[in-house]
């Protein structure tokens, strides 16, 4: 019997779209022999035709234009590796999935976006909107939630979802360098982009955190969300961390509570033994917590062409299967509205730092102030500065409200013997 | 439009099946809703039909005799939750498959004993045959091979696949504790059943690699394979073990080497600080390690009712839409034969225990017949034992073939000065 072909569309040459090209030929024949379906790679586009690429590509298949593809009846599957949530991609993913043809992309920014809008596209159109890629790289978690774990009620998923920042973070701690002599290095090695910001700052995990919600609880995507990124982690916090018994993650969660959902991303002081602090270097690690399953990890390199394209080949077999899902797991008449919770209502043992004058009565003061704030102090640390008439003040917090924490720091940023802006860093014991 | 409806039969109504029965009743809407088709309990059936049980069977729904099932025109499903290789499981599945109806099943036996044969026959008829809840219980680790990692070319796998024996490891580390009074806690706690033999001879363990390493290399079953449960591994071994910076862990192991494969079953140390000397009590961990993707690790909960009915769910939800894929990832006429390696071609770092009469000159022998087999000493622990003339001796030896190190302990039992046969535990650095 003759198999099935199905035509594939590449749009976007880079790291990424170069290295799925090369693979895709180099794997024809083991890939359609386990999805029982062929392929052929009919089209390829990108920005500028005559920069140098480790790929050979056929006179017949390059489009000038990437918005052509959208017109050729022969193409069924189109993949969108562009990247930006608007401009192009959006362009092209719209127009793909309103022309009925099927589309695999890892562009978090797109789908954390437009997610929504496109997976009605998808659903009234009956083609796959596969996204793997654009969550945790190599890691099948998109395809674990709606698959493996189909079964389960989850209520919490966390994690470490960014290679980058995880890699700067235990480098840091590893070595004792400095965020930005860490962050050069990581440029150099290839660890991090050029320009590193969506990583460092948060942005990327906020991407992904809000995706794997929807994907969790059934959900529409909700903008809601508490975002801190780790340029303002320093080696002092690390090496108190490390003496009070935590390594500090960039860390994604989303959870719901009371029918409403709370995500939030942030540095994240996490117990030395626990398996979490053991996620080094650009590793990422997705912990879905849910009934009847209880927890469950799934572990692995979360960025890189390599991760990416492992991804993408099991969003291509998808659809060569005729394994046609719903986009966000459920139909979008099933999916529901939840209110968004906010960060400072969340209970927290909290780890607070003060860069103080070292003066009389000062340590009184600072646990007063907690005290009249409704936080009790579980452990402080103090260090004098050598050669200076300062000292740093660390405090661990019992579990309180986090907007009595803050408050708290509030009122403290106004006293006259502290010297920066209080460092408020939150600890989990998951 | 109106769903395709599926009609179930569940064979099997113990403590997996009951609580299945109940999930599918309690779970209906939302099973139907993110598979796009729905599914009706059409027939039940177990041996005793008076046996309390807390689920209710309409009238209509008991099958008197199993093999009823097999001949009635309304049943596409059937869930095989009796257990054992042979007797009524193997006929069921066998007679279901004939009969063109797809199969989900939690039987490692069966699927690792007759799983070629088995696959051969959905094949031809083109039925799903699916055992997610054969292998790690809720741990999504068959799914994951055949979906999320289908683009790569696995060259191991290995981990903890069996929760009862991690359990019981576990618990005489923590508490200090016998191997007999910890079975008998376990027994008592329900994490080992009345007769833990298999888990804790290691039969269980290799049910699963076989399984694995035809998912991970294409392979067909290999019944070749070396199992060593953990009966003789005792107190003082995991004491020596944790004194020289390891954890004692059931493990097994399969993974290509020059064209064969080799698959082991033993108890391992791994040091302490490697992630899987943290997985601890029931949990598994699937490790594998393919390109491009690197190192993927699965981690959740291996057994019990509801981790089982998590995996029996998702195998259940994937004939729902319509997934139907080759059992064993790819099609019969493109699995290969592989010859099969032995575990005596391999090299290991090892740990060796002697237990010595207390006399001159002994060391300095049991050193001679190391060296005059070619294993290299890396370190030796001397323990006298407190009120006897003996003692004991712990070698770590470098890195030998395995065939070298067993010939030396051949001749080392043998000695006059050797009191019991000496003890072999295998060390992993992964």
């Amino acid at each position: 019997m003759k198999k099935k072909l199905y035509n594939i569309a590449i749009i976007g040459l880079g790291n990424i779209g170069s290295y799925l090209f090369n693979f895709l030929n180099k794997n024809k024949d083991n890939i359609s022999n386990k999805n029982n379906a062929s392929f052929k790679i009919v089209f390829v586009s990108a920005k500028n035709k005559n920069k140098k690429r480790n790929i050979k590509i056929k006179k017949d298949q390059w489009l000038s234009d990437y918005k052509q593809v959208l017109k050729k009846k022969n193409v069924d599957i189109i993949i969108e590796l562009i990247g930006g949530a608007d401009g192009p991609a959006k362009q092209l993913v719209f127009g793909a999935l309103k022309n009925k043809k099927h589309v695999v992309t890892a562009n978090k920014a797109l789908i954390s976006k437009y997610g929504d809008e496109l997976s009605k596209i998808a659903e009234k159109n009956k083609v796959n909107l596969e996204y793997e890629a654009a969550v945790c790289g190599g890691v099948p978690i998109i395809r674990s939630i709606k698959e493996g774990l189909i079964a389960n009620k989850i209520n919490r998923i966390y994690g470490i979802f960014n290679g980058t920042s995880n890699y700067v973070l235990s480098t840091m701690d590893k070595n004792n360098i400095s965020f930005n002599e860490t962050i050069k290095q990581a440029i150099k090695l290839g660890y991090a982009e050029a320009d590193p910001s969506s990583d460092i700052n948060g942005d990327d995990v906020a991407a992904k955190v809000k995706i794997l919600s929807c994907l969790s609880f059934n959900s529409f995507i909700s903008k809601n969300i508490h975002v801190e990124g780790i340029k303002d982690v320093n080696e002092e916090d690390i090496i108190n961390a490390n003496k009070l018994g935590y390594k500090i993650k960039l860390m994604g969660f989303s959870e719901v509570l009371n029918n409403k959902i709370f995500q939030r991303v942030h540095p994240t002081l996490v117990d030395k033994t626990s398996y979490i602090a053991g996620v080094d270097g650009v590793l990422n690690a997705v912990i879905v917590d849910g009934k009847p399953i209880g927890k469950n990890i799934i572990q692995g390199e979360g960025a890189g062409p390599s991760a990416t394209t492992s991804a993408l080949v099991s969003d291509i077999s998808s659809i060569l299967r005729g394994n046609v899902k719903f986009p966000f797991a459920i139909s979008n008449t099933k999916r529901k509205k939840f209110s968004s919770g906010k960060i400072t209502d969340l209970f927290f043992s909290s780890y607070v730092r003060l860069n103080v004058k070292d003066k009389y009565g000062v340590l009184t003061d600072v646990t007063k102030t907690f005290s009249n704030n409704k936080v009790s102090i579980k452990r402080v640390l103090q260090n004098p500065y050598k050669n200076k008439k300062n000292s740093s003040i660390v405090i661990i917090t019992h579990r309180s409200k986090d907007s009595h924490i803050q408050k708290t720091l509030k009122t403290l940023a106004k006293k006259s013997y502290i010297i920066q802006k209080p460092k408020l860093l939150r600890i989990e014991n998951s």
